[in-house]
């Protein structure tokens, strides 16, 4: 491999270190009031890295939340133009007397980098950050057109953010997309991600009386809205975990045949995942589709909550007047948000039980989306991960949803090369959230050669 | 009607009606801490007042919460033994914006005195009193032999009184209790509450993975215990409110024709009860069964709350590691709490569905209990109530517990009369609690009769 950046990258690579670790001693927890001023300090700080290793134009983007940052660099005439998204917020770090080392002070361990948002995503973001002053410092230019956009609100929502890209503003227009927000299959094993759920966030009320009753004077003559909410949500899928909602699977397109097969040659134990990661008796869901098929290509339905009524310890004879289902959906290929919901407002409406009263609202949706992995941009991804990382890469899909990517493509009308270098144990969300030192480092080279090979 | 204690009480009315204002400024509220001295204020307020009025060996009784009142007056040889139970605690006066006047300060409006407490239950307590205080003011005498039990802990579970009743000290030898802490079936409609459902309180605790997990990533594959709890709990009552649980109706003792017959003839509305108390779209419950026999003579499931999971506003795409459950069945006579809770736990074993494990536990427990009508303190209440009401007496049931009158009857082995002077729109445990002032001078009356004729 010869390629100046990367040779750049390797040489400074303590320092990129050190200043990851600088970032990552910036609370940016964006869903908590008291941090709102360390997420305007993220964003200044990576606005004024971006100026300093030669991106032009870069500014904050303000919105109803945290701000956005943008750079650019547009000089490479005739090359195609990429859109390098992250986000430079992080989750909370509770509960903190889990933590080995404190969230907020990075710490080197077993060559991990352990730290909050280590992983997801400043890692990840600061690898395209240092792949483009490798590139810039090394050649003095940029080998396509790039435009830079993260953002501060990935964690709650990305609100800010879907508004920008919805607006279609000229800054934004580019060829293609570069997510780096998800993770390789298994260590060592370079991945794209190619497919996302959809979802459908939903909340199901179900009143009863017009005020909470005894359930000693009442119980058996007024309508009770947690059994009948518990009725309706018996009905939504069978024990077997079909679906029940007439017409929820019509639309689905089911992944080829050849997608299944490189599926099924992943290196990946059905039993080893119940026990270190689920953790549950059995696994449960459709019979005949594999867990990976469950997760990342079949829609499924999930109960998150249901609050009201009495929760405290001990006893309270209430039958109380409502119950709130938090309800979602996943949603697959061929299955629209739009569609999805309706099918299940009308089927709700349809099988609530006598005496309540049932509403079904949307809280958030996003469309499933699928990248087609014959376009020269994931070619490139592939020539240059296996020259990383030597070996052919593994495409998968997550169950998740990433609602940017499929904003890119609906109002910017272009894909997203999904290629990011988490691991599965990488504990985002959770204690001890690390990132792995390798992965930094071949992060930044896997960043360079793939725009070096994008750019042709 | 030729009673010199009637006369007594209704020379001292407006007396005894300030005495009472005077008891409900004080805020005995049970459940919370800060009120402490208040409770045992009242306690000691009660205490001194039957001393005064001429009842003997009055003392607090220590709990592990709130003190009992004890006093007694035993000098009628050869009569039978009351045993007088009421509580001087009263329920949180929430949400306060609601009183139309101060909780605590007791004001008289249309015909009523408003304020915490006023009916449930230191109006009816204080009735008792003041029938006690007439018949020894009017007689230097009573006509029977009195104990007075009062608890300060009826709001919160009564567990003082029931250690206390369990321990069964000499101090509680009697003949029958006498309970007012029930209401009129309407106004002027003298009424005797002669059965009370049993409970069995639970909490259904299913349990799918080890922890929680991201429903994206996770959906499909690992069990969702508030879908497993929504599959469980619908299987425990069908949509048209019948217990599915094998054995549950097995051992139930239904009411005689003549009790039922009596029931059809009380002035109840169904259309107007479910408008003007329930106010759902319909009511439910069984087919073939009155409301009142559903909510006073057939055993029913009511879930109260389903606590756990994401409960906050907006959408949290979790996989919750647990949900509980809390679940209440009524009992009716017949049926036993023991018996109930074993067959509800093997059922809820037996359907729990794959991937989770579900354990269940007992709360609390009440047992059912029907009154005999046929012995002479029924007779004698029956023949005071026509005397002060002019009507005949009506015999119904409630679909509540009053777990001390099971106390009585098992551990001391002695009948209650429950009689009461509260009305069904009372608003106990509400803002504008109230006693109708014609109900607390005619319930005086009742009771002074009550104890004249008991005492032949």
């Amino acid at each position: 491999m010869s390629s100046l950046a990367v040779d750049y990258a390797r040489q400074n690579y303590p320092r990129f270190l050190d200043e990851l670790k600088a970032l990552l001693r910036i609370p940016s927890v964006s869903t908590l009031p008291e941090h709102k001023g360390d997420c305007r300090h993220a964003a200044e700080v990576l606005g004024a890295e971006l100026t300093r290793i030669g991106m032009e134009h870069a500014r904050l983007i303000e919105t109803a939340g945290h701000p956005l940052v943008y750079a650019d660099w547009l000089h490479a005439a005739g090359k195609p133009t990429v859109l390098v998204y992250g986000h430079y917020d992080v989750q909370p770090p509770d509960p903190l007397d889990e933590w080995l080392s404190p969230p907020f002070e990075p710490t080197e361990r077993d060559g991990n980098l352990y730290g909050r948002g280590a992983d997801d995503d400043k890692g990840q973001v600061y690898s395209h950050v240092k792949a483009l002053e490798s590139l810039l410092g090394a050649n003095g230019k940029l080998p396509l057109n790039v435009r830079v956009l993260l953002e501060g609100e990935e964690e709650v929502g990305g609100e800010g953010i879907s508004r920008y890209v919805a607006s279609k503003p000229a800054e934004l227009k580019a060829d293609f997309a570069l997510v780096s927000d998800t993770e390789l299959f298994a260590p060592d094993l370079p991945t794209l991600c190619v497919g996302l759920r959809g979802m459908i966030y939903t909340e199901l009320e179900v009143r009863g009386a017009k005020t909470d009753l005894h359930s000693g004077m009442y119980g058996g003559a007024a309508p009770n809205p947690f059994i009948a909410v518990a009725q309706i949500l018996a009905k939504l899928k069978d024990e077997d975990g079909h679906v029940l909602i007439p017409g929820f699977y019509d639309d689905i397109i089911p992944p080829s045949p050849e997608e299944l097969a490189a599926w099924k040659s992943l290196p990946f134990d059905e039993e080893q995942y119940r026990i270190a990661e689920v953790g549950s008796r059995t696994l449960v869901g459709e019979a005949g589709y594999s867990v990976l098929e469950r997760t990342w290509a079949r829609p499924t339905v999930d109960v998150h909550g249901i609050p009201g009524g009495f929760t405290g310890a001990g006893a309270k004879t209430v039958i109380p007047a409502k119950a709130v289902a938090k309800v979602s959906m996943r949603l697959v290929p061929g299955m629209t948000t739009t569609k999805a919901f309706a099918l299940y407002k009308s089927y709700v409406e349809k099988i609530a039980p006598a005496g309540v009263d049932v509403e079904v609202r949307l809280i958030s949706a996003g469309d499933p989306c699928l990248i087609p992995v014959d376009n020269p941009y994931v070619r490139a991804a592939t020539l240059a991960l296996h020259e990383v990382w030597g070996k052919d890469t593994v495409f998968i899909r997550s169950g998740g949803s990433i609602p940017i990517v499929g904003d890119f493509d609906r109002h910017l009308g272009i894909p997203s090369v999904m290629m990011g270098f988490g691991l599965p144990d990488d504990n985002i969300h959770a204690p001890n959230e690390k990132y792995r030192l390798k992965n930094f480092a071949l992060g930044i080279e896997s960043i360079i050669r793939f725009l070096e090979e994008a750019g042709g």
